[in-house]
């Protein structure tokens, strides 16, 4: 199943990070985002061509993030969004940060 | 007249940012914000029950931003809001950001 359609599991304390083996065909399946702060964070940036476009942005986005309890940092700036995907619990990248990353990504048609 | 109740200037390249003498008195007009990116920025963390209230505040600084034509970069984290002022023609801080956080205090009542 894509990973847009699938669902973030419940996570908690002691749930493992994916190993870098694991991680290689996920970044594939969202090649628009970058790994950041020493690969712990999945990232992407968005711009917009006007200020309410990247709120909107993240009101759309912030829906899909309650929706699935798992919820990115987001940055809004003039005409631009960074969203930040990371999985606490882990203290790294989980399916979870993927999921989340390619629904966001289906936002934009 | 109170910070909350003026209005942003515009603004261009040559705007020239307040000299640290004239920042004193601003700043203890808003009290709750720090000087950060050596002094450059005018920031404020803000603390919500719910990542819905958050939300909600982003947006309600974002209409007061676009009345002013003076936005702030914004982010969202978890229950959490951090909102920063700068003027960037000024590559510093000018009484727009000021007015801009006296504004954005306002919304809290």
């Amino acid at each position: 199943m894509p990973l847009h359609e699938r669902h973030c599991q419940a996570c908690g304390p002691g749930t493992p990070p994916l190993a870098e083996a694991a991680l290689a065909p996920l970044l594939a399946q969202v090649p628009a985002w970058q790994r950041a702060d020493n690969g712990a964070v999945l990232q992407r940036d968005f711009t917009f061509d006007s200020y309410w476009a990247g709120l909107g942005f993240i009101n759309a986005a912030a829906w899909i993030a309650q929706q699935e309890k798992h919820h990115p940092d987001m940055e809004l700036g003039y005409k631009k969004v960074r969203v930040r995907f990371t999985t606490h619990a882990a203290k790294g990248l989980t399916e979870n940060d993927f999921i989340g990353a390619a629904k966001v990504d289906r936002l934009l048609g």
